[in-house]
């Protein structure tokens, strides 16, 4: 087998066998679509319907601090075994829209639709995919808060400061509710990106939202069938949640790790978004080692779509081995 | 961290917070959709759109024969390493939709409508999922076929025997077509599964559609920017292809192996279906030798759907690297 660029097709056999059609169609060309499909995934736990629906994803340059305890060529070269290109790093967002058969639960929110705009529709695609899903954002019951960095709050509001699921409940960490409007901890904050993350929690909590935020506690289900976990670190109430039907059950792990490529393969890797380094490192090695031991599927906020999968020991680290998507539910 | 099941959402700190909303929503209960998202995914190589489009999956019973080489106890927990369920082996279907900018090409048509009825919609997807993608079958310039099985040829039909794709060229592998269309080859072909794909060529071939089949050579471009390369031993004319456009290129294995997680993985077992096992498994080795030292992109027929990834060496094998999923063209 060599493969090397041949003329066209005029083959002996070919002209012996049959006659060569040369019949030019009777249609003009078909313009390409240049249009990705809706990126939305559905399965089932227990009775449980989930609804893995895509924000979207976006390309960086790779920052030399990206990883603060990795160099730039480490980083390289995970990318590079991962068949992923060099010198830029590509983040992920799947947030999720779960009905539970009496509610309908939304999971975090993506980056909105200014964010939509600003990256020419790279990121903040939840509302569009949901509509393609055929869900509208009136009937959803809950939303559920993560944590409160802006790729998970910022779809709260639409692009003129109002309410994105007008009809639902709040619920977000309370400890993490706490730490993010205490004006201490705002005035304590580093010039920058975390002086910024407080801004923009109080921008989106205060725009109308506060009055039906209600905090929710680690231990204690947030939903029909959600629990919500302590998996702090990432930020002070970073949460994820064990989603369980039957016998049946899932981790939503948030924001544990990022691109799986990276944080996942390499669980010592303190990414310069986790705000206690060492606290997110203990967290992903406690998490990530459960997931092997029971063999939990677990869903990632940062994996790329449909994000869902199980996780295999791999060297001194781990690796998510996808689940195959499935064309039926 | 501990996972275990607790009781409802009524925390301290949150009835300290604030109060806790137990309004009742104004609308009723929104049922599950129990419908899966079209299963269509779309990417560039150059210039050329490809637009991966499912036929679906079917779930068998694993036989004890399934495959020839190994025993059931190696397949299933070759299913374990890969979090599959036991006893059962899931076979996915990926046709391609292809716009070359001139040309709309398909190249392999699924289990076809009749298989969709039968399956309750299990397989026999293509059709729908097509329409989805917004590709009307009329618009279709040439189906190109890699082999003649089923799962493969079957959708060149639709259920009332007519053509699926009326204004296409088809176009097939000459050896295969003098392999399948030869009365002496039918004649010595053992009783069972391959009487009956004789017999299935015969039907699907002369409804009509011989007049239309052009076969094609290996080693040639088969249409614009597509090269069919020999890939025998699966069947005796199987062909693989190479899509490119500039400097990017992708190998379309078609049934070089099918499910990864046991062929990839393994690639001396020989699968019930490889009509020639020796040279499906020399042909296996050759391609994935190359597709690793290439680090070529790999389009495959029976992978999950999308499909397509890169291969890494595994131990004696090799390993699929699904491709992240891109929620932008």
């Amino acid at each position: 087998m060599t493969i090397t660029r041949r003329e066209a097709l005029v083959g002996a056999a070919a002209a012996a066998a049959l006659p060569l059609l040369n019949s030019s169609s009777a249609h003009a060309a078909v313009p390409p679509a240049n249009k990705q499909a809706p990126s939305f995934y559905r399965y089932k736990v227990g009775d449980i319907e989930v609804a893995v629906v895509s924000d979207g994803a976006n390309t960086y340059p790779l920052a030399d601090k990206f990883v603060l305890n990795a160099s730039k060529d480490d980083v390289n070269a995970a990318l590079g075994r991962a068949f992923l290109p060099q010198d830029k790093v590509t983040i992920h967002f799947a947030p999720l829209a779960i009905n539970t058969g009496g509610k309908l639960v939304v999971i975090d929110t993506g980056n909105g639709r200014a964010a939509n705009a600003a990256t020419k529709g790279s990121v903040g695609q939840f509302a569009a995919n949901l509509m393609a899903a055929g869900i509208d954002p009136k009937n959803v019951d809950m939303v559920v808060i993560s944590h409160f960095h802006g790729d998970h709050v910022n779809g709260l509001l639409t692009t003129d400061n109002q309410l994105a699921f007008p009809n639902a409940e709040i619920l977000v960490p309370a400890v993490e509710w706490k730490f993010w409007m205490d004006d201490g901890e705002m005035s304590r904050a580093s010039a920058g990106r975390m002086q910024d993350l407080f801004k923009n929690n109080r921008r989106v909590f205060e725009a109308g939202l506060a009055k039906k935020v209600t905090p929710y506690e680690w231990g204690k289900d947030v939903a029909p069938g959600l629990l919500a976990v302590e998996t702090a670190g990432h930020t002070p109430g970073h949460t994820s949640y064990v989603l369980s039907s039957g016998s049946d059950r899932v981790f939503i792990q948030s924001d544990v790790t990022n691109n799986p490529d990276l944080f996942v393969r390499n669980p010592g890797w303190h990414a310069n978004f986790d705000q206690d380094g060492d606290m997110a490192e203990s967290t992903r090695r406690k998490v990530y080692d459960m997931l092997v031991v029971e063999k939990l599927k677990v869903q990632g906020f940062h994996y790329p779509f449909p994000a869902l999968g199980n996780i295999e020991k791999d060297g001194n680290g781990y690796r998510l081995v996808p689940a195959p998507w499935s064309p039926v539910i």
